[in-house]
């Protein structure tokens, strides 16, 4: 059995970045929690916890322990209140996604009404809108959605960093219909679109894909929807325990990619469970 | 014989205040003349230069009369050169084009590359063109020319006043591709845009359709075009002597529309022509 695996496979920059700085401040913090799951990876989020890295809901819980703020970042209320009790912060929110903030408060700041492309359901991007709070904000998912907007002045645009670029693209023309100035900065992460084409590619040249991460991923989700428009034995799993003999019977070549927030380790249990397979 | 005349025929905003501010200043100079055409409308020129109103070509010719700058705006050098002279102004620049020759220059001193999207031939296009003199711009005619862009981190696009929407709207998109931040001042007018729209209605449903303005008038011409697309029997004339008896042999409805730059007496006398067609 030959197996293709996505060079763009698993942790994203800034996912990377989270995941070091949140296992550092544990070796170096006796009291440390992060508020939210660090990355959407149950595994990962486990082993954190056994180093104690407690998951914490609310600010209210933190305690005077310090907090990690995970990649996705947190509205601006949250940070606000978490400076308001002097504590000790871990600034684990990916720069793509702090540049999204900062464009979405400067936008408003400067009169726009702003407008986030993205899942309003998302913690990054309930985020990003928190910033723009100085004027009108929405959220807008799709083409539907912008059609609908009322005309205005000015238009500001910002995305959720894994965001597709078509649909950014038909809502920014859309936008540009209801207002006589529009400003779009696109702050889509080239490594999601770069995934997703490669996961594309594979799934069309290979008998079975499988798409590794956690199954609350939006972006590991959005990967498998992808790769089972080309294959239709695509299966999403989030560990190797979950793979099943019977998908390998007859198969010659096996496709696999994996989420922006899977980590490594995963991916080689996988590989190996896959090798052992065709055994 | 029916004549549908549409309300939006003749003189726009930009044209009208020019055209005033030409004869007011015939009236109290007594050394006067415009640089180029005041606006695209052969007779109307005609009888600027009956009231003393000479066209000249070049600064250099203005030698000690005062000028006036045409509604379609001059270039930047072109202004310097004639503040350098200490020469009386009347600036009789639409204030729209005015705005978009200002939006070039800020986008140009805030570092974006300019894109301009019009006729590279256009005075209009040319003058605005002049004012994002601090870095890169390019006029982009069509979205084939956009798509040759290169791609940038920054940029900004204005309009020729007279554009099309459809056409900037697919380039605006197109831009959108090549740069990480865009910025985009929509500076049509919509005097074009309903102008067109009434037009294409009113041919529509007339067995005839006349399109009134100078031959050398950029959107009278598109006009004649927009109509002949739902109308066959459409004509392009510049003054009533034009108009054929044949042409409206038979004909039972007959549309009439002007661009922007034709005086309100050519559009009456094409009316009255039409009305002793009938007789």
């Amino acid at each position: 059995m030959r197996v293709v695996l996505a060079k763009s496979a698993g942790f994203c920059f800034g996912v990377k970045r989270a995941t070091n700085m949140a296992f550092e401040a544990a070796e170096s913090n006796a009291r440390i929690c992060s508020l939210g799951p660090i990355i959407h990876s149950p595994q990962l989020v486990e082993r954190l916890e056994r180093k104690g890295v407690s998951v914490v809901r609310e600010v209210d819980e933190i305690e005077g322990r310090a907090v990690i703020i995970r990649s996705h970042g947190v509205n601006a209320e949250v940070l606000d209140q978490i400076k308001a009790r002097s504590l000790c912060v871990v600034d684990a929110t990916c720069p793509f996604v702090q540049k999204a903030q900062e464009h979405a408060a400067q936008l408003s700041a400067e009169g726009y009404t702003v407008v986030i492309v993205g899942e309003p359901e998302h913690p990054e991007v309930a985020g990003i809108f928190s910033y723009a709070r100085q004027g009108d904000a929405f959220v807008v998912e799709n083409p539907k959605e912008a059609a609908a907007l009322s005309p205005c002045k000015k238009i500001g645009v910002v995305a959720q960093t894994t965001q597709s670029y078509d649909n950014f693209r038909d809502i920014v023309t859309l936008c540009l219909d209801k207002a006589k100035e529009l400003r779009v900065y696109n702050t889509i992460c080239n490594a999601t679109t770069v995934r997703q084409e490669e996961a594309k590619l594979i799934a069309d040249q290979v008998e079975l894909m499988l798409v590794v991460g956690g199954f609350n991923s939006a972006n590991t989700t959005r990967l498998a929807h992808i790769c089972a428009q080309s294959q239709n034995r695509t299966h999403h799993v989030e560990t190797a325990e979950e793979l099943k003999a019977e998908w390998f019977s007859g198969i010659e070549t096996v496709g696999v990619t994996a989420g922006a927030s899977t980590p490594q380790w995963i991916i080689d249990e996988v590989l190996e469970r896959i090798e052992n397979m065709g055994k």
